[in-house]
């Protein structure tokens, strides 16, 4: 299995692809699958309702369909648009950046919290996670309260992500999730300055589709 | 962190470890931490009982305690003994492969079934599994009921693992999971005989502890 | 609110659309909403897999914001498409088959069956009422395995549904859900074959639809 | 089916039966089923207690049992006192209205609220919706803590309707139901005022009985 | 405190409370609170439907308001007939012989079953034991199926009785609850024949009432 | 069966099973099995953390195995450590004191909360109940956070369980559960002062042991 681990950004916004390919760059290893970001030109700007997260769900699933050589996909939106869609028509793994990102917290603490960019996908959010079947496990969730460009770029974004951390420590999180694909460079000094476990969900997701695709090579 | 992920046979069957190390060969990758597969000297030749698996846990925190170069740890035996114990001492991930290798799975199916070695051992998987907060997600576990010697070596090992298999996908599991160290040569074969995804807990857990010791390197 | 129930087909078959119509004559009253059925022309002329499903989501939103003079929107079609894009732009409720006929099952007995088309959806089916909650009361799902067309006119329809919903008793289901738009017309007859109460999941979301309207005229 | 709609008042306040009335006004309709609204004279004047709740669930079996005649009931006191004991004498279907209240809810929004009249009975609502298996869907409950014969008619009712309200929004009630039979002339404005759905539970069980009978007419 | 533990048998049936006194004979011990078994003589002779167990609700509350010398009540029908009500107006501890019975399985084994003496009450025991918050620690129920009476006396029962155990255990039981207040003798022989623990929750409940009674006398 | 109750205090502090004793003595009646506290000399001075827990495993083990006269074991640490390796090699009962604490407060309330010695073992209280299946029923955990010793004698222990435990009751507890061996002397002060069931889980465990010994007499 020589194909690449394709990671799709759903929206247009090319600056966000960038961001990922830069938060991906540890995972990509000599004799390791490629790890390749993609744009969905289809997608809007940024998906930030629930339309938006609908909307994507035939291009993605076309663009899955059109990448037969992959080994593995990543759907790098953090409401795992389509990714019903897209497990049914591929052969190969497809990830969702959400799952990944909650699973790989629930391997490393009991009580997790969840940092949203706003306050509108908490609902999205909890009833996924239900559908998931861990409630059980997760201590909350807060929002930042920023748009994603904002929250990608924005002086004072670590300022509030150390503070919506520490509230979801108080509500009994041991180990946090990024609720978004844009956030992985904070990842490192949030984990230090708050001191639980802080998973960036597209980092979860690739290791995901690694572990999947290095296995088959036994 | 330049520190090997450092897993942890905890029975002192020398052989097992051999095998751990030959299954993890895909995941030893240039320029990624090294994999170091150990023995448990103090352990037991199986572990095959509750005792066995209490027996362990203080050896465990103890080698756990002593190699402090490592990035992360692996306890390599599907009860994930003393996985409390060595999360509560060490300053890096550690990892259970029973957790790991159900979280894998549910990353890929919706329902999933866990293929034991013995009936012995399905009381202490629900347990565990209870207590993970993911019993709405399993299908059901059932066992070879092989030792663990015969299962690693035996001919008819893998003619069980299919008639298992079987049986769980008819308890609607959708992936499965093999519940013990040393199955993971039959993973590929098994998991194009059956169709559906087959996960060996411990190339699952040394992918998370992959994607973590990755993920800190941003 | 002058406003008609309007009931979406998101198929393009009008023979289904004719049968929900005919399947809500007796809810149409004298002095009560009006209840409209239409044919989501945009549709494929079946929804028979998550592909199907998801395809229609756009235009059932683009349909309910059209219908800006609608009291209450019903969804037909038992996998709830875009009920949740529908529920976010519109201002007056909307009702999901598969969820109105669950839940209006809760509200006969304690535990419950669905009877599905096929067992393709039965994933879809479960993920959905996981994410509902309600799991804890579904003794069941069993699927006729018919096409949809066939499944609407075939003469061993009742015999089938006697059978799968016989089977379902023995699973533990008190009522049943028909799990599907375009089984209204054995309603009576199994309910009486079977001695156990019997839901039109369209009539179930009717009702709830006109529980809605009329509660506002207080 | 002719017989009509049994709307079963379980305390003997006359004027409690006269508020169900004229809040039942809207669901009366040309051709429909009838609705009755009777009261049971050998109830206490309010049912404020778990006593009171019992000792009215004979005489509640009796009224069924006399009224043969009856195409469907509805038990009209939150607690749903005589509940089970209905349902197993009576051949045509019995809602109690605090489980079609939470199952109206149900199909308008993820997570509820109630608003309880008073404090003492939160414990029991709570062990019926853990009963009913859907307490993940409770965002909480809160208490007027005003007696039934105040709620029903103080003009201080409707702020303190709107406090609690808000108050269950807060707890992250997306709507909300009214814990208490003679509060529906309230439910109109609240909504309004509130911004998010309001169910009065008698309506909904009604609603329900409506959508039973007109079921069974096809 | 000096008064007694008071077993209420809520059916009139003076065998079936001379049945429970005997049961109860290793219970009395020098020292401890007696033990005093009464009958509730406007209780049916048996209490085989769910309209039984409601019409001993009033009867029981005052038999348990009248005793206020009472140091603990035990209520012995396996439905907990009243159970609330009794708490509610009792200063002084009151326990169901079905909570009792299924918490006490629960203090021996992970999963349990339930014999009950017919189909009839499986339902209703189902519902209380959700209310209870245990589901996830039930294996199953399954029913003699003989008369109260009947399995109090007949020569069958202990047969019938293994017959029954034996399945529960293919079910998943670990421990099993005898779910009627007449089924003390066979528990001793029946645990030794099946090899898990069986428990008589008549036993059960007096042993949390002593408990209660003795833990006050520190 | 005339074997003692054996109590096993696992930690090697002489004065806590002194204090065991104590607490114990009116369960010692005529007639009734022995109690017997016992010291385990090997366990460290007291079990603080998870290490400590596992320490004392497999001595526990032993000891267990050397009794083999005794009629039932209790395992008086809340961490009810050894409890599955004590029950795997027991032929008679094994009770913890968590699991019967908490069990003996589910009888006499809905939802109860824990009164812990420090903040440090919440999570695996909380690992432990979660894994019990009894979540629902638990309004909260709050810690005294004092050392088990200062808890044991300081004068201020009675004033912090006053403040803890109402904070219990404004998390919704209804029932309380002494998280540790050593507090039964405020065990009827403390109920009386807040005016709810407070359960010393050492006399819950052998109440329980207490109740299967007598039982096996009849």
């Amino acid at each position: 299995m020589s194909g690449s681990i394709v990671v799709i950004n759903p929206n247009s916004n090319q600056a966000v692809t960038d961001g990922l390919d830069a938060a991906l760059a540890p995972f990509r290893l000599e004799g390791a699958p490629a790890i390749e970001c993609v744009t969905l030109t289809e997608g809007p700007f940024g998906i930030e309702s629930q339309l938006h997260s609908d909307q994507v769900v035939l291009p993605l699933a076309r663009l899955v369909e059109a990448r037969s050589d992959a080994a593995a996909f990543v759907i790098a939106c953090y409401s795992d648009p389509g990714i019903d869609a897209c497990r049914a028509i591929s052969p190969v793994p497809v990830f969702g950046i959400q799952e990944s990102g909650v699973l790989a917290a629930l391997a490393r603490a009991d009580r997790i919290g969840i940092v949203a960019i706003s306050d509108a996908s908490e609902r999205r959010h909890r009833l996924y996670m239900r559908r998931m079947g861990v409630s059980a496990r997760i201590a909350g969730e807060r929002a930042l309260n920023m748009s994603v460009d904002e929250s990608a770029r924005g002086a004072g974004t670590f300022d509030r992500l150390l503070e919506v951390g520490g509230a979801l420590i108080g509500d009994g999180a041991e180990a946090l999730v990024l609720g978004c694909a844009g956030l992985a460079t904070h990842r490192t000094r949030l984990e230090a300055a708050l001191g639980l476990p802080v998973i960036d969900p597209t980092q979860a997701a690739v290791a995901d589709a690694l572990g999947a695709v290095l296995a088959a090579r036994l």
